[in-house]
């Protein structure tokens, strides 16, 4: 579980690195995680206007960035769905 | 990304998976994922009390058990940690 909880973070600072803020995501760099990294898991991936529909939810404090702990609850609840948990 | 969370997943159900309900974890069964999955991530992981005392502030209904979601927000508080992001 530990090597899984590694991929994910690294995977997520390489998305973050690209421009801006190296810890957050910005919406190209969401974008970019999303059809990279999630083309799966993430319904509508390849819809640009909903990917955006999907930051705005995300984006608790509507800063235009994605903190870590703000991306983590999107995969928690795609993590949720592929898992057949009750949501 | 998408192999990781399902890593994940797979996890938690079998650790789930060992008495009562399938999809949430016991007392025992935290106890168990987290000295086989998380030794080196959750501080105090051989130290049962503050086990017992980690799975209390994470069972957010207070039900005696987790569900996959109260307990993605632990692997979320240990990745945020493990990634040197803010908490």
């Amino acid at each position: 579980m530990e090597a899984a909880i590694t991929t994910l973070i690294t995977q997520f600072k390489t998305c973050a690195g690209k421009d801006g803020s190296s810890s957050t995501l910005s919406k190209d760099e969401f974008h970019n995680l999303v059809t990279s990294q999630l083309p799966n898991f993430v319904k509508n991936a390849s819809d640009s206007a909903a990917i955006d529909q999907l930051m705005v939810s995300l984006d608790e404090n509507n800063d235009g960035e994605l903190t870590f702990l703000e991306f983590w609850q999107l995969i928690g609840k795609l993590a949720s769905k592929q898992g057949g948990f009750s949501q």
